[in-house]
């Protein structure tokens, strides 16, 4: 949570007289998003969101971003929709920094997500899947498997000040992922990030998803294990295996998942978790002292990562061999 | 800027259900105010805010922050509006803090405000002067006078490495006010914080004043003296008469001075100076070493205050004597 950058009264009229949104009426640095700068705009014409993009996010990945952002939308998926320019474009720049104009979407996102939010999620996944078919953009997925070792090995040496025997646990799982990662399952636009925070909800319903910053080109099935990581765990990281089943079941209902597919989920989740453990870990021993922003728990993932390797098989989730 | 507090959603929900706002849509935290919580939120019936108090606001002092509000607004001052809830207070309690709900208001504060600004601010301040007259809260004013020496002393000692010789220089004029300050000009509420940034504009017009979390009973001329001092000196400290000018004369169209108010001007806008140099100078000297919120320059109301002392009258901030 941060404004990193201030924006000046004169400088935000003069950038947002481009996109015809009527006269501004209030903007608020808002405290989300530990990546970007946050506005929230309220103008004649409605509320929105104003994106400054400070050094975490690669500038040359923002056209695809936004790109996908705008072909969601297109497709009906309610997602952030970016508004174009006097110039025709979605990206402009704003206090030396690329920034983008979007629509502001209602909608809460659920602190301790239960049975029915997690069936409404496979299904808000699924069709954001769908949608993104034929989304033309290309951004490889720089946090699969190839990423986490480079990650991991930045920090190994420490990693047991956090856990004893992380280090050589790790390493081992390491080995196991990089050995085994299918490489021929159904690829497309994933989200990659599809944690609770990121998915909005009004009366039970999905809203809408935000934060596409994570989004590239991979194993559509590992987006499904982020989201069981992500949403199917309790708070004592115990296992809600209904939770998984209603997620699972709402995003067979808009894309069945194929036989390959069930059989890698226990191999795919244990990447996921291994993802989110390794930047987590890094972030966590890399953490400035006295920074503003808390660092996530890496154990939370060790811990998720060591649930699935129990796992026996597709059945632990729910789901039919 | 800060969340202090992370409200879940449920506890939300708990806490508005008695507001008869109807479905809340959204809420984000916002980076404003040094001392609370904020939250921005989007409910069926429109805009709102959301404030925690944190241990910087004596809880004891809000009924008389929140009914100064409520008294304003209803004799036609635009400020935030404390809503009551199902009990009929406008004081609540979420996350163990004392809340308020308030209306939102649209506006923008000016970050460089110009002759025109200043001749609005006059006029707003006068305003809310007469509209606070019938006001029956009672709340003194520890930042005046008798309340600057106790926050110097705590830090004199290390003023000098601030700048060299300040400690004997503030020492001086502190006894100089202490001996000279007047208690006879006219009281009443005073807003005692009314900085650009506590005042929307649109359009040119004021919309809105805001943050009443210093407002007591004082001399009315020492709440036009410390908008003196926030609003009519440029960004290299000269002072801008032109602009001193404009805001008296929207001052003097609801309330003109009287002559011993005019007269006292010039040691009123001293010891404004005095007032927020002391507890920018304390908050510098125990500002903790990695703390996100950065500290205000005291030097700025020191080179404030010694303009203050070179002035011979009245006439030199446009007033005639």
């Amino acid at each position: 949570m941060a404004v990193y950058t201030e924006v000046p009264d004169e400088e935000l009229a003069a950038f947002l007289a481009g996109y015809g949104i009527g006269p501004l009426l209030s903007y608020k640095g808002i405290a989300e998003g530990v990546e970007n700068t946050n506005y929230l705009i309220h103008a004649e014409t409605g509320s929105y969101i104003l994106t400054l993009y400070e050094k975490r996010v690669e500038p040359g990945d923002l056209p695809f971003f936004l790109g996908l952002m705008e072909h969601l939308s297109a497709r009906g998926v309610t997602c952030p929709t970016p508004l174009r320019n006097g110039e025709g474009e979605t990206l402009g720049q704003l206090c030396g920094r690329p920034a983008a104009l979007m629509t502001f979407l209602e909608g809460l996102w659920i602190r301790r997500p239960g049975v029915v939010h997690c069936r409404e999620l496979g299904s808000a996944l699924a069709r954001m899947h769908e949608a993104a078919a034929d989304y033309p953009g290309a951004r490889s997925n720089s946090l699969s498997v190839d990423g986490w070792r480079p990650i991991f090995a930045a920090v190994a040496d420490r990693a047991d000040s956090v856990a004893a025997g992380l280090a050589a646990e790790m390493e081992t799982e390491l080995a196991v992922l990089e050995a085994s990662w299918p490489d021929d399952l159904p690829q497309g636009i994933i989200h990659a990030d599809l944690f609770p925070d990121n998915v909005f909800f009004l009366e039970d319903k999905v809203s809408g998803l935000i934060d596409f910053y994570f989004a590239c080109r991979d194993a559509l099935a590992y987006d499904v294990a982020i989201c069981i990581n992500a949403w199917c765990f309790e708070a004592d990281l115990s296992f809600n295996v209904t939770k998984a089943r209603a997620l699972l079941a709402g995003y067979f209902d808009h894309r069945p998942l194929s036989k390959a597919e069930v059989a890698a989920l226990p191999l795919l989740a244990r990447g996921a978790a291994m993802r989110f453990f390794v930047t987590r870990l890094y972030d966590l021993i890399n953490h400035p002292p006295g920074a503003f922003v808390r660092p996530k728990d890496p154990m939370e993932y060790a811990r998720r990562n060591r649930f699935h390797r129990s796992v026996t098989g597709p059945a632990e989730y729910g789901l039919e061999p």
